[in-house]
Parts: structure tokens; sequence; C-alpha cells
């Protein structure tokens, strides 16, 4: 059984040593491998039109797709192939081939939105692009070339621009996919892949203003671990989050905080923010680093943490702590806000966490439904993402 | 960051506190949407039978497939439909079901063996279906007649009969797997699933002679952690181990050992066992328990266990070690063999382990490549598979 300092102690020097982006680099040599020719890109335009959503207000996320998605195969010996456009379409893939089996597949989650101007905007594309390249390397699937990929998605966007719902706070969601295709049972680096862009109509994660959400602490399951895989966006961090999940909602929570040794890591699927008087007494904004591993490298994350350095109004920081550190904070009034963040909501205000079987409420303005700072950050980075706002991380697509 | 025995203390708690099996259980009122109504099974032979393998010293493992294969679809609203076998084919899902995105799929790992008298048998079948089942029910997948599924790989294993080559050590591997097809991008448990069976026939897993292997104890990559799922057969399991064997493999080993905080856990795709003179001086066979939730409960691990106590020759222990006392005992002279367990080798012998940049050799009958007890455990169980020693662990299919 565990049980001494120096197993711990060991934990956190190995956790130190080990980088969260392995070093399969892609040399010079073999960048050709990698080359994805975009200027090669075939269209082919639906002959079937789906229907578009008929009530925008009724979207359900990920439940509809656009007429169109766009496919890049990749081979070890031939490299990627050409990348192509067609009809929304069912893939055929050998029941033997490996996504099936051994969980190689890797995802993207961004948005595509129209602004007032009837101008289509992507949110940072590179960002994603080199999470997905970093996603892809720690399963060994292959590196491709990031601006032919952001490239792909512009083409695709705009070839499905009126399935963008108008209006703020509806977007175009665009889910680059990779998984591995090898048609073989051995456990091992994918010989063949297949890279695929899908694109769902959404609407506002909250139509109706804010809806805080009450979080289970529920330190029996733990979604990420160091020398684990956390910090990538693979398809096999989400499928054993499923099981806590509905045990959760079961017992009336919306979502799961996720511990590691009672560090305070995830929220559901987003990164975790707490706005708080710290012990030093000083008002912070922090969230879990990730040296360790343990925590995805969110975009949403990475922008809030931005904006509020560029603010300067607060110490920011990314830094562990406990969720005894929160309860006391929070028994002590200490806490004045705290949400998750993620592409799906932008924030996610938080009114209570259960823990140890204690209910602990954090404050949330009872109109707005946010706090102050959870409404800023949401009304900022909306005001990017919609051009209202001047900043190089909204990028047109022409 | 971690630091403290208070937190060691609340892991070690919270392993006791957890099954690994979880409570989500079929209650009787439910039982109906379980069914698999095997007695309506719908049989489509192929009309292209495929060409069978021409050299079967050549065949590599799950690269080729029989005829044909088994499916059995799931729908919540429905339950499981008309189980059918037909040609091998390939499977056509929306990009957006959710085996793609979120690795929502288990599978199982069994064999058909042909008897000298050319009568096909299964070994355990179902030892491998409460293992399935426990799987899927990790993964909120549907829970399932298990009598009804052997029944499925019954008929399937004698519909493809011709594919099992004959020989001792040949076998028909049989991959059962179950994927969650919810064409939805939403992360929570599907309403829809496949259930499938493809067989794949394969040679003996050393042609000639046992290869005993090197392993690399890398303590940068943890397989399995506490309040994880490393006890369940998910393909989330595998994905993030394939870069950590690649690496091995890179530096000359072929295989990775599995450590957690210094324990021994698993040793590649297979459980680990270690016949030694313990601490105590005694005789002993020991492999890491299933207490913590981070083991495979592995078939081959399981019937290795029970002949052992049967023999009553020494002593045989469930019960965690260290890497640490593994090293001591191999430097003080104590470690007799050493070997991996699991269904495509049934024993693989190690002949040194790769610690902190030390190497630990352990003895190996350099005639056989084995040691005896490892050739013993391996020729018995084998025995049992082919019909050639009396036990009800081989089960006929007629």
């Amino acid at each position: 059984m565990i049980g001494s300092k120096r197993i711990i102690s060991s934990l956190v020097k190995n956790a130190a040593s080990v980088s969260f982006k392995p070093s399969y680099s892609t040399s010079s040599s073999v960048a050709d491998k990698f080359k994805i020719d975009i200027g090669k890109l075939i269209v082919e335009k639906t002959k079937a039109p789906l229907a578009k959503p008929a009530d925008k207000s009724k979207l359900v996320f990920g439940k509809e797709f656009s007429d169109h998605m766009a496919e890049v195969e990749w081979d070890s010996e031939k490299g990627w192939s050409t990348p192509k456009i067609s009809a929304y379409h069912n893939l055929s893939l050998p029941p033997s081939a490996s996504v099936f089996h051994y969980a190689i597949e890797c995802f993207e989650g961004m948005k595509a939105y129209k602004d007032a101007q009837g101008n289509v905007r992507l949110f940072r594309p590179m960002a994603n692009m080199e999470r997905f390249q970093r996603s892809a390397e720690r399963l060994c699937l292959p590196a491709f070339d990031k601006e032919a990929v952001i490239e792909l998605i512009k083409k695709l966007v705009l070839i499905d621009k009126d399935w963008i719902p108008e209006g703020k706070g509806f977007s175009l969601y665009l889910r680059p996919t990779m998984i591995a295709t090898q048609k073989s049972l051995g456990v091992g680096a994918s010989s063949s892949a297949l890279m695929f862009v899908i694109a769902s109509p959404v609407g506002p994660y909250y139509p109706e203003g804010f809806k805080p959400v009450r979080l289970l602490a529920d330190d029996r399951y733990i979604r990420a671990w160091i020398g684990g895989s956390g910090a990538y966006k693979l398809g096999s961090n989400y499928a054993p989050t499923i099981f806590p999940q509905l045990d959760a909602a079961k017992k009336g929570y919306q979502q799961v905080l996720w511990l590691l040794n009672d560090q305070i890591t995830e929220v559901g699927t987003m990164n975790m923010f707490v706005f708080w008087k710290n012990n030093q007494g000083e008002l912070e904004l922090i969230t879990p680093p990730l040296t360790d591993g343990t925590i995805l490298p969110g975009v949403t994350r990475d922008s809030i943490l931005q904006l509020a350095a560029k603010w300067g109004e607060f110490k920011v920081s990314e830094r562990a702590f406990t969720m005894s550190e929160l309860a006391r904070a929070i028994k002590e009034g200490r806490v004045k806000e705290a949400f998750g963040a993620g592409t799906a909501a932008i924030v996610s205000p938080i009114k209570s966490i259960s823990y140890k079987g204690e209910e602990y409420p954090i404050p949330i303005d009872a109109a707005k439904g946010a706090g102050p700072l959870t409404s800023r950050i949401a009304d900022t980075i909306m005001g990017i993402q919609y051009g209202e706002i001047e900043s190089d991380w909204s990028v047109l697509v022409k």
C-alpha cells in the first residue's frame, strides 16, 4: 500500500521531470510527410442540402450538423492525402480499426461566429491547432500543417456559412477530430489515420441569462493523474468521466468538481477558476497550473488569464490550491466568485459545492446569475468573438 | 503541491471505499431491456468467402479476419435488437458518433481452440463476459444477457470453424467489442450502442519457444491510478500507453513495466507475476491485488492463481509490492522467475528490468527461454485449452 513521505516526494519529483508535451517532434527532413496541400482541396458540394433548423432557439448542442464536412486521410507511407470537403456522410471503417478498440482519437472544440455586419469570425484558431497537434503526438498520430488545417476549416465554414445562426451567442460549433484507422488489433502506433471536421449550429449556452451550477466534489473518482494524459484533448479522458457525472446528476448536482489528492483540478469538462481574497488577504483570480500534466490547457482558460493580467486590477495566479483551502475560504466569506471556463459556455458560474457531505455556497448576483467578474469576462470574450471589441484573437474568415 | 501524510492516507482510504465494480446494477424489472433473443438469430452467410491464410506459420496477430462477424444493436428505447451473423464488413457510423469523440468503447480478448480430435473449445468464456459486463457498466453502456452472448460467440465460431487453424498454439482470436453510437456531441451516456464480435486466426505467441523480454520500468508514465478505470477493459486505458511503449521500444525494451508510486502494477498489456523467495524467506508467487482498482482482473491471471493454489507447493499472494523490493530481491538472488500473463501469450517470461538506469537480470533457463514454473503454467493452461487436461474451464462448442 501507498504510505510514506518518500513515495510522495518521488511523485512530486516525477511531476517536475515529465513535460506534458512529449518530445516527439517533427524534424524538417520529414516535414513533407506532414504537409497538407490545401491548394488541391477537392470540394464536392452536396446535391441534397439538409433543412436548416427551423427554430434556432431550440438548438441542442451537437445534435444537428451542417451540409458539409472536411476530411483528410493519412498513411504512414504516403503522408496526408488531398483534403476534401463533401456532403456530411457516415464514415465507413473496418470493425478492426484501432479507434474502436484502443481509443486512439483526439479532438478540438472551436466555433465560427457571425458578427453584426455578417462577417464570419473564428476565435484563436491557432491555439486549437497547437493543442490538436500535441494531442495527436501524444497518441503517436501524425503531425500536420496547422496553417493548412485552419485554411481547410475556413473553407468549410464559408461553404456552410448559411449554417451559422445569426445573433450574439449563436455560433457554428466546429469539431476537428483525428482517429486511428489501422485495421489490425495489435496495440501500437497506427499506420493510418483520418482527420475530419464536422460543424454543428448551436445556440447560446445560457439563452435566458446565466444558470449557476451546483457541483459535487467527489473524491472517489479522479479525472487525470500525474504521469497520465489529462493535459491532452484525448477521447480517453472523457469516457471514464460519464459514470461519475451521471452519479452526481442523480444526486442533484450539475457537474463534478474533479479533485486530485484534495487539489482542485477541473470542473466537468471545463477549467476551474476562483476569485477570492487569498490567505495573504490579496484579491486573486486563481486557476490550477499546467505544470503537472493533469490540467487541460484550455483556450478560454488562457484567454481569461491574459485578459485579467492585462486589466491588472487583482493578482492572477496559476497555482495549485486544495478543496480544503477553498472550503475554509468560503466559510470565512473570502470567496467572491467561482466559475468553469470552456469553449461551449465561455464561463459557467458556480453557486455551491458539496464536499464531504457539507454544502459550500458561493456568492451569486441573484439578478444576473453570475458575479461581476464572471459577467465581465463573458462580455469581454464574447465582444471579441463577435468583432465588437478589436482584438487579434478574432480572425476574419474570407 | 502534493506533500503530506494526510493526503496519502486519504488516498488509501478512498481506494478502500471505492469498489471497482460500479453499483449500476440491472434490477429484475428492467431485465427485459437487456435480453438478447438468441433464438431469433439471423444468419446471412457470406456469398464471397475470403481466402484463408495460405501459410499459418506466417499469421500476424489481429491482421486477418474470418468470413463472418456477429452484431447486436442496442437502443435505450427498444433494448437489444435481433442478433445477426453476416459477412465481415465495414461499420457505417456518423462522424458524430460518441465512440469517435469520447472513447466510449470496451472490449474482450478470448480464443477458440481446435483440439486434436477436431472439437472446438473456448476457455472460461463466462469470465470474459462478466468482465465485459463490468466494463460496459463503467461506461454507462447497456447490460446484456451474458449467456446469450456466449451462445452468439459459439454460433460465430462454428460458422467460421474452418478459420480456426489446427495445431497446438494456434487459435481463432475473438474480439467482442461494444461501442457507443449516439450521434450527438454532448458528453453523456450514449442512448445507442453496437456490440460486435470479430474473429482473427492467430498462431502461437512463441512459435520457436519462449522469447523472454526486457522491461523498462519507467516511472514518468502511469497506466492507471486509484480513482481511475484501470480495472476495466476500456479502450481509454490503451491509447495513452502507446507513446510510452514506443519510447521503451526505441531504447531497446520490449515492454513497459508500469509502476504506481514505485508499486508494480502491470507489464505492457499483461498482468505481472514474480516467483521469489520473499522477505520472510518463503517461496512465493506474487501478483498485485485487485483491491485498489488499478489492475485489470485478467482471466489468465485468475487461472494462474487458482492453479497455483491448487498445487499448494508454495505461497500464492495477491499483495502489493514495489519495484524497490523487487530490485533488492533480484540483487540478493531471491527472484526465481518473473512473467507477464494474458490471453495472447498465456505467459511471457521476463529476463531483465531496467530501473533508474540500472539493469536487473532475472534468471531464465537458457534452453527453454523460461523458468520451470513459467513453463509449467504455460503447459498446464494450454493443456486445458486444447482439452488434453480435463477441466471445466474448457467449454466444448457444439
